[in-house]
């Protein structure tokens, strides 16, 4: 471990997403690793990422990663299955610090979880026609079967708050018959909104088919990153060090959580704040095109 | 009328929209106006306005004025409600040619047809959440009572293709339920796409609503305006003007209708060829930030 990865392992985590949907691996790292400081952009200016070609998806994240390592990141979370597919590795040799994203991590349990070798992954339209899921899980288990299907819906009807509704039901219902008769028999939620849709999709998936939540891997994944690049914050916490403090500049006194958005930072605060564990103070509006 | 104007005449006609919704404003203009040549452009990269800020959506159609106004329009139409909404008034002052939204028209009609001055508004949480319809038919009518809903799931069920759908039938009744007791005589529906939704619109609010189309009344506005500016194309087309040609510059040489995009140009096509009366044979993905 050289020095200046050594002086940063009290830098925050950048983690990103298209918008809200990351929270919920924000929501994981929190839980998991509790004395990380966390800078969080959401792209909610250019919300949905499901839907948009490769070559803008990787523009748009590009923008974001330069965004991150202005605020000294010292790791980045790609909190988002769209551009974990569509950019990370195409950004990967372009970067300094280490980036994971939410798609291997997600690949390697439901590897793990199958009995039968049939998984299914169900995502945005990017998501499933880049078919980043099926090259990802073989590289763990070769003969496996991997059978996905695109939701374009549930994005919507999570941001329009339905998620027990009958609507929904019906929606999912419809999207998860092209799973009958394939016998698979673990399922990857493989959109950073679908774990708010969970009990739904177990509901008609019944509980033979066990439900694969990336988020909660990617935590652990990005845990065991930090160690290996030596880049854990294993001290009491970043508020027990303000005695080392040497100025404003030290990163020490920033918040432990901070949130940036493209856009709409009020209602995104509000959404945030229906989820997370902790209060969040505010949300900063910025330009990330420029 | 200045000479500056009449040398405009054959000049197209840019329309814009934050994707393929326009492309119904776009369809009423080739209809009543065959003579007058179009470009096209849909913001397909950050598609969909409906839910973001005020200030995003000014940021968003400066842009796309600046590159409409490169390609040497005569007048622009701005085939999106979320962006007649919040961003017409305070672009106007900036314009050195004509420019018209699809609210200001759709008001119009709609104000005359009521009976009862009871008038229902479906559009997307930006032009609800902005009153526009209100004030518009206000002008027209002080004493109507303007009733407005948002409709967020109509834009991704459209785009999902479900049109006539028993999910989309049971959206829509719960949407529509909040028209319930009003006792509204006419509704507009206040987003460009939800002329493709009509028939199930209709069958849920009856034969003794008038369904307002503010397509209709955009073109036929659109015709009116040009003719007082002197800017119609009273030729007998573009393409018998070929003998004044003095070079390629020369716009009388440029196709009827050309279709530029921020994101997806092949979806975008197919969709395009899907509604309009004419074949599009391409639609150019250019990077509207830049």
């Amino acid at each position: 471990m050289n020095q200046s990865l050594r002086d940063n392992k009290y830098a925050p985590i950048g983690v990103f997403d298209s918008g809200v949907g990351g929270l919920t691996v924000a929501r994981e790292i929190m839980r998991q690793l509790p004395r990380e400081r966390i800078v969080y952009f959401g792209d909610t200016a250019r919300v949905p990422y499901g839907s948009k070609s490769r070559e803008t998806i990787l523009r748009y994240s590009r923008q974001i990663i330069h965004f991150l390592e202005s605020k000294g990141v010292k790791a980045i979370v790609v909190a988002c299955n769209t551009a974990s597919a569509y950019a990370l590795e195409g950004l990967r040799p372009e970067m300094k610090i280490p980036i994971i994203g939410v798609v291997k991590p997600g690949a390697k349990v439901a590897a793990a979880a199958t009995r039968n070798g049939k998984i299914g992954v169900i995502g945005t339209e990017g998501t499933i026609a880049s078919q980043i899921y099926t090259e990802m899980i073989r590289r763990h288990n070769p003969d496996a079967v991997v059978v996905g299907k695109a939701c374009p819906l549930f994005v919507p009807l999570v941001e329009e708050g339905w998620l027990k509704d009958p609507i929904t039901i019906e929606v999912a219902r419809r999207y998860l018959a092209s799973f009958q008769e394939t016998g698979i028999d673990t399922l990857i939620l493989g959109c950073t909104h679908y774990p708010l849709l969970r009990s739904v999709v177990r509901d008609i998936m019944g509980l033979g088919v066990e439900l694969v939540n990336p988020a909660y891997e990617t935590a652990l994944g990005l845990g065991r990153l930090l160690e290996e690049c030596g880049l854990s914050n294993d001290s009491a916490g970043p508020r027990m060090e303000r005695g080392q403090s040497n100025g404003s500049a030290n990163p020490q006194d920033a918040p432990m959580y901070q949130f940036y958005v493209s856009d709409a930072a009020e209602k995104f605060k509000n959404f945030a704040n229906s989820i997370l564990p902790c209060e969040i103070k505010e949300a900063q509006l910025i330009q990330i095109e420029e």
